[in-house]
């Protein structure tokens, strides 16, 4: 297939999930309630996850029919995961848009997150399917994941020391496991062997990985107009990146105290933010932390891509194999 | 069977309930999470959608194995609910205890909701039945109408006139569904026939609007003493209650103003306080609301209590016209 074939189908995937998520919201009252939860849902977004439930599903030779319901649902839980995570984060703006909470308030943002939950279990059980229980014990569990892994961000703030496996366990939670379970989801609903299935989690766990590594370097080596996103924003945020918690461990003296100084929230002149981000991008570069991390992500992408052999070769394999590419080579 | 008998039987299976409660939060970490998660789910409670769950199981011949798991997911849902709701409400205490966003904070308070949500889930999904499409499918519908519920709640707030098919749309979401949900869950977990199962939602539904009335009635009439809340909390904070709702519809001219001066968060000395709540209250009874509510509450108990006739004669039957009873005349 040409790349431009590659781009239409995953377009056409794309405006599949964003015409059913457009019409989730049925009902017009309460009305903040149901106009916030209109608003997230039809934000434009990349539908990362609910394409790979789709292509994973037709990669073991099942119909989309199949797995429409459950890619909805899964979009939908990212999205529950996003309200409310910037509430936590105070966040004022995603994807260009005011965030719920600042266009309404904090308790609209909370209860909007709260019934697009409700809406996407609604979604995953429509599906047509004799494996329903299993799939909505994988779907919940990637909930109760998503929310551990939120509450494990959270505590690194205020911890000083964190070291990579708590880096790994805290993303392979929050962002891994929704991934992971978009593409197991997809098999178990395309009726895939059981070796099938374990392929497609393990490429949904590598390219998990990988993408979320990734979005850490993206924010100091992107395009800034490309990006969307000032550069450095999880810099002067003080985040807990793969390239913060690498650089704490590769370094001593002053520039290992440069980076334990960095705190969310501190008050900086735009000069000096423009100098912090600078001084710690060169930190990252001079310690080795921005080669790992791209030494990571390719090995991870290898390993996904890996894992994929485990299936007949098919054009629904092949855009999973475009999709893992794409997404490690996105700059933004 | 004796009332003490009842109350004993009432007291067994909500000891079975709180055993599984208490061990729902496996893991220690995240640990503010856990602890928060931990923390409202042992705190004590009536469990009396959790009983109505196996009492209903048990009445159309199900053995209580098959409905344990929802039992404790639907008092999960109710939890969830209440640490949400208590952030809205900005509550500083639940039950004699702080609220997870007063011993925590807002943040932990929205995560730990989230997580006992999906953990109830968890719960759900582990029942032994050919029904689990089924009765997940009520427990989302439960879960959807309480936060629509809400919404309307909030919405309520700042609207001037509320009138008593608004107010039953609210409750009904709000607080009667999941009620209704937990008798028609454990109708179907039993594998009750459609009538059976229809009897048991019928039930459900009109104690759950019985119970909520009296709710509503136990601000202005019950012994502060036994009730745990202070007197007339509801009518200090403007609450669209039954009562107020129903005596707006009944009153003009100076009674009406001084229902209408009814706002929430309005700042008053606890002199003034007494005078408020001693001022609506005589209102209240002046123009009937509080006899239509104690006639409301004794039509929907009835209409329950014939539901029930649908069902063999058997203990559990019994045991829920007793429990239909106690709710409606409780003290507290």
């Amino acid at each position: 297939m040409t790349v431009a074939r590659f781009v239409h189908r995953y377009n056409s995937l794309r405006s599949l999930v964003d015409r059913r998520l457009a019409s989730v919201v049925a009902n017009d009252e309460p009305r903040d309630l149901m106009e916030g939860s209109r608003y997230v849902l039809i934000a434009a977004g990349k539908r990362v996850r609910s394409t790979l439930v789709l292509l994973s599903c037709r990669a073991v030779g099942g119909p989309i029919a199949n797995a429409i319901d459950a890619a909805v649902a899964i979009e939908m839980l990212h999205n529950f995961t996003l309200v409310h995570d910037d509430v936590m984060d105070n966040a004022p703006s995603r994807r260009g848009h005011a965030t719920v909470h600042m266009k309404w308030d904090v308790n609209n943002a909370i209860l909007v997150g709260d019934v697009i939950l409700g809406l996407a279990y609604r979604n995953l059980l429509r599906s047509k399917t004799r494996n329903i229980q299993r799939a909505a014990k994988l779907f919940t569990n990637a909930l109760i994941d998503v929310c551990e892994g939120q509450g494990f961000d959270v505590a690194f703030e205020s911890r000083r020391s964190i070291h990579l496996p708590d880096y790994f366990r805290m993303i392979g939670k929050k962002t891994g496991k929704l991934i992971a379970t978009a593409a197991e989801l997809g098999a178990v609903l395309g009726n895939g062997t059981p070796p099938q299935v374990r392929s497609l989690r393990a490429f949904g766990t590598h390219i998990g990985r990988a993408f979320q590594i990734q979005d850490d370097l993206l924010d100091v080596v992107a395009d800034e107009s490309d990006f969307g996103k000032q550069i450095g924003g999880d810099i002067l945020e003080g985040k807990k990146t793969f390239l913060l918690v690498q650089a704490l461990e590769q370094t001593r003296g002053k520039d290992r105290a440069t980076l334990r100084g960095l705190r969310r929230k501190t008050k900086r002149s735009s000069r000096n933010k423009r100098d912090v981000v600078e001084a710690v991008t060169a930190i990252y570069r001079r310690c080795g932390a921005i080669e790992s991390a791209r030494r990571h992500v390719k090995r991870e992408t290898a390993a996904g891509l890996r894992a994929l052999n485990g299936l007949p070769a098919s054009e629904s394999r092949t855009m999973l194999q475009w999709l893992a590419r794409m997404l490690v080579q996105r700059t933004s």
